[in-house]
């Protein structure tokens, strides 16, 4: 037996980039995978996914628990395998998530059932798996429910650097072009044009400082957008909710005057 | 007749201070004023709303057209007043604007239709005009329609330093509180806890941004929001759309690498 004394081993928040496989149920079906010429070969291809290592940490919540314990022994360049159970992976499949439709609700929905079709029902996605002349049985349970996980990775390297975690963190929950990360005091932000009026940046954000905040502490967190002078109005408005009302033309002074966050609501 | 010489005349892009009374119709009822004690003795007074001088630009769109005219011969000080024709306040009152629905969408909304009762059907405001045992007439001229609009007001002051106007145009538009205003190089705008993950402030910060470019040229707008370190997850959320889905408990690497704005919509 070697020595372990050299071998260095992952701890806690630590950031680590990965190559991954995953595959789902006897038959070891390849459904997702960093690997460019893989998803290829394999008819999983998305053009709109970016492939290439992708960047975990060490203990994340989200992460199987299985990968978050296999993480334990596992060190840099080395390929691990892990199986996780479909009651840590998707759950079992629950004869309870099978619900009846009929016809007529389809009707409504614009829908005409047919077997293997999936559909989205009060928020919730579903595969049709029976149609009789009056009813509509529709599965509710995840489809990769019921069935192993099989996930194979490999750690390329490390991340140390603070900035280079910053934005490893953003490109996991937003698109990362054209945000500015520095590091001085304290972790500066700058966003991009897009992420400016963006609802969905918000709700990245909030992930994004919370996970900064917990494997990157010690450090205030400054994000900033910038506009420069003598730009234009309409280059600004990438993406809004409301549309500026005609009524507005007509605003008074006394309307004008917004007396706090419920009524500039109203107004739009 | 005095020499005019020493008057100090306004000029479009300028900010004053002002305290108004806005009347309506024949009988001149008094339906907004930034006077407290007035407020109250028309019993339109509304707890909601903060009293006081309002900060208006000269020029602005969004004023009255004769509000703005005006202007151009008032002086700091000076009470005037100024009367708006129908067409360019409300409109007129046009028979198209009044529509015939049948008592079942009604029912079917679950409103009792009295003679005078304000409604809401399909995001317009109406006025219950008549209701006959099928038919209920909804009126949906704006309820100043048709009125001439009779506007008081007096100058109390102009505002010169950027940071106040800065602040000025905050207010016009959002809740005010909270937010720290410097001028150097640039306008900078530290937003507050409850902005930080509002929607509404969307909305009003690209008017604030577009009206600060406007009236405040040749400076960069830098707006910052400041996560201290070492403050704890919950705090940070006070306004938010989406809740963390359970499902992402069991989100694999695969899924947690967003590939964009889209893809992270889509898992909200």
């Amino acid at each position: 037996m070697r020595s372990k004394t050299k071998v260095k081993c992952l701890n806690t928040g630590d950031f680590i980039k990965i190559e991954y496989e995953m595959r789902v149920g006897d038959d070891k079906k390849l459904v997702a995978t960093s690997k460019e010429e893989l998803a290829k070969e394999n008819n999983i291809y998305d053009e709109k996914q970016k492939y290439g290592d992708i960047v975990v940490i060490v203990g994340q919540e989200g992460l199987f628990k299985e990968i978050n314990e296999s993480f334990k022994n596992a060190q840099v360049g080395q390929e691990l395998e892990v199986e996780i159970p479909p009651e840590d992976a998707f759950g079992q499949r629950l004869p309870s998530n099978i619900k009846v439709h009929t016809m007529r609700e389809f009707q409504r929905l614009n829908i005409d059932p047919r077997v293997g079709m999936e559909v989205e029902i009060n928020r919730k996605i579903g595969r049709i798996i029976s149609v009789t002349p009056g009813r509509v049985l529709v599965d509710y349970n995840h489809k990769w429910a019921g069935k192993k996980v099989y996930y194979k990775y490999k750690i390329n390297g490390t991340i140390t650097d603070t900035a280079e975690k910053v934005k490893a963190i953003i490109a996991n929950n937003y698109d990362p072009e054209g945000f500015n990360v520095s590091v001085d005091d304290s972790i500066r932000i700058e966003i991009p044009e897009n992420a400016k009026f963006s609802v969905a940046w918000l709700d990245a954000k909030y992930t994004i400082v919370n996970t900064a905040r917990k494997y990157i502490p010690g450090l205030d967190i400054l994000i900033t957008e910038k506009y420069e002078k003598g730009k234009g109005e309409e280059q600004n408005k990438t993406e809004t909710t409301a549309e500026q009302p005609a009524a507005e033309q007509r605003e008074t002074p006394a309307e004008a005057k917004g007396s706090g966050q419920e009524e500039t609501n109203a107004k739009n």
